[in-house]
């Protein structure tokens, strides 16, 4: 069985083509600035050079049809014929209140997930042409939506309710949602088979940290709380998002320089964060070798980031009461041993001990490593993640007839003999 | 030596009249519509009926001198003449970078202070209203001005920085500044002397809760970091501003219903927070009450409100590394036992451990009370604050030329033999 997962955005669609017989990935690629002009396919197989080919793509369709067409091609393809394919899978960054698990598109399923697409007008429009482009190329086999807030859908309405009007809520859905959930969900069950805890009793936070940065709280195995807002601004400091803010500097900086909405918008978004406060980088190498070489800001950018993260992980013990063990994944969370150390520096007095010479020797995507002391009474976890893992599997179990819901399902990657493939 | 404090709002003064020699204030009332039609003095006395007077107040300045006429007259005054009065004391809410302290107002310090002002728009315009008027009607003594901001002026440059591009706060001054400052020093230096600990050794998370709401993470006395930012609008949920937020819904707002930079301040600042979520009360006797009826939405603001203190803590906890007390202040900080254990519960495992009975029979203004239980490595203490106090004894100590900065400064109530007078 093949899998294809697609991620659209505005003007690029990533693939993926997975087999689930053989477990492992045949294919992927990106076209990008659909639907501007110049656009190209980069395709990436196993073993073999990239082939990458100019061709127009003045819509997601056509791009959709790229794709294929390299799928299938006589020299570059990764496979026969297109029946061979038995789903596609379509990221959806944002499936409001709807959507609390991945789901088989129907007619009913496509038409919520428009109802909600103002609630993410950057990301949800673009996954919408895909679904679209998607059904027309391939009309024959299903095609299922796996969302990045499902996984905290089951947060409390005390963690999801902001102090706004309430009627901004009902008229609009303003409320926290949160993102990255494939993300957080695969390592806290992980984290759970490292502790060897059934994930049903698993205190966990992880903290997602890449370019993108977001924490969650997990108590039993379910997020009650995460740092990402109605978008994902909130929270943490990014590469070059601004995080939490006072709201009264929107509307400072509206009276001084009479922004408009969509100007700060995009300053928030594209010019804040490590980048705003480093005023030079938005990569942590970047930022981490000009620290070394003096650069004031860019250790004040350092210094900013990791303070804020051991804030969250305070604010996060105090809303579960009793913490098992924080986790670091992603890009910098994996690999970044001085931004770790330096989160988890002085939180001894809660229970958190590094060992500096463990934390020191994790920078690998392929292990999993437990860098707490030995008297650390909460565990420190450094898990690669794996969003594809949940992704492919919630599409293959859904096809079976297995999935309803993710707090109700099992992963392969819950079996404690569980190995990762590269 | 009699001191007259003065608070002056954007319609209203507050004054009082404080005897130092005597220790007692004199009296006390307020200007309301000032700069409004049908302005009125209220003026208050021990022991006497409130005198009110309808007068005409179109400027700061003729409200100042109706004060000032009203505090020698013949029949309802408290002091004979004017020369009594030794010095004036100004509360000014936004000091900005330039008063780590409280000042005796200069020519120069009037100028820095105006420098500042865009920085509280709605608060130090007046304030310097009421520096100048009442300079002009007393202008042989000295004008002292205390600052809400000053207290918080230790706080680490990664503490205030906020994580939007840099030149906002080289060119408009954007940071945390923070708010509440004398009441967040008299309670921490109270606690200090209930712990028998000094002030340059303690560790405190101190909450102000009352209509405003403010947390302050004090280490070893001095303040490194507080929820109130740029503008007292960011932290916890208060009576009607929002608090924190996600930064993204102020866009998505202004995107959906056209909202001006205005209407969205005012709708956050006063249309927000328990009043947002209830959509019926600010006040939290009627939440409570509400609550209890049964309200539902009542109940998710107390919900609300209490979470996010919890979650303050646990932050401030993570900041602070050891943590010696927890103290609650102000309105609902001193009298609301039913608000204080919902914040306090499920925080044991932090070591947090209140004393049920106490807490519940802690709810007056009057004592300081520890309300831990035996077993809580963290006390818990509950000190109703005394802004004032601080206040009129930078005066006196500025007046007198004992005084340089609250960092370096005794006051009198951290005399262990110390009696509040009521």
């Amino acid at each position: 069985m093949k899998i294809l997962a697609l991620n659209c955005g505005s003007s690029s669609i990533k693939y993926k083509l997975f087999d689930w017989t053989q477990q492992r990935t045949l294919g992927m690629g990106e076209v990008e600035r659909v639907g501007i002009t110049g656009s190209s396919i980069c395709h990436q197989r196993r073993g073999h050079q990239d082939f990458v080919l100019e061709h127009d793509c003045p819509r997601h369709e056509v791009a959709l049809k790229l794709i294929l067409d390299t799928l299938v091609d006589e020299k570059v393809g990764i496979i026969k014929d297109l029946s061979e394919i038995s789903a596609v899978g379509h990221r959806v960054v944002h499936g409001g209140e709807k959507f609390k698990s991945s789901v088989k598109i129907t007619s009913e399923v496509l038409s919520a997930i428009k109802e909600v697409q103002d609630l993410a007008p950057l990301h949800n429009p673009p996954n919408i042409a895909g679904i679209e482009g998607a059904q027309a190329v391939l009309p024959q086999i299903p095609h299922i939506a796996v969302f990045d807030t499902a996984f905290h859908q089951t947060m409390p309405e005390h963690s999801y309710t902001y102090a706004v009007p309430y009627e901004w809520y009902k008229m609009y859905g303003v409320r926290r949602y949160g993102f990255h959930g494939t993300s957080h969900l695969y390592v806290s069950r992980r984290a759970a088979v490292l502790l060897n805890k059934p994930i049903s009793k698993a205190n966990l936070i992880t903290m997602h940290i890449g370019n993108g940065v977001s924490l969650t709280a997990i108590e039993k195995g379910i997020s009650v709380d995460t740092s990402m807002g109605l978008t994902p601004l909130e929270g943490a400091v990014m590469g070059t998002r601004s995080g939490d803010l006072d709201p009264g500097i929107l509307l400072f900086m509206i009276e001084k320089e009479g922004f408009y909405a969509e100007q700060l918008d995009k300053i928030l978004n594209k010019k804040s964060g490590l980048l705003g406060i480093s005023g030079k980088f938005m990569d942590r190498r970047d930022i981490y070798k000009a620290a070394e070489a003096g650069d004031v800001r860019a250790n004040l950018a350092i210094d900013i980031e990791a303070y804020r993260l051991k804030k969250y992980i305070g604010e996060y013990m105090a809303v579960l009461g009793r913490t098992d063990a924080i986790v670091f994944t992603a890009g910098a969370g994996e690999k970044n041993w001085k931004l770790r150390l330096k989160v988890l520096e002085g939180l001894e007095g809660l229970g958190i001990v590094v060992d500096k010479e463990k934390n020191r020797n994790t920078k690998s995507r392929e292990v999993e490593t437990d860098i707490s002391a030995e008297n650390s009474k909460v565990k420190i976890l450094v898990i690669p993640t794996d969003e594809e893992k949940v992704f492919i599997e919630d599409v293959v179990a859904i096809l079976e007839g297995r999935y309803k819901v993710h707090t109700e399902f099992s992963y392969s990657f819950e079996d404690p003999g569980y190995k990762r493939l590269s």
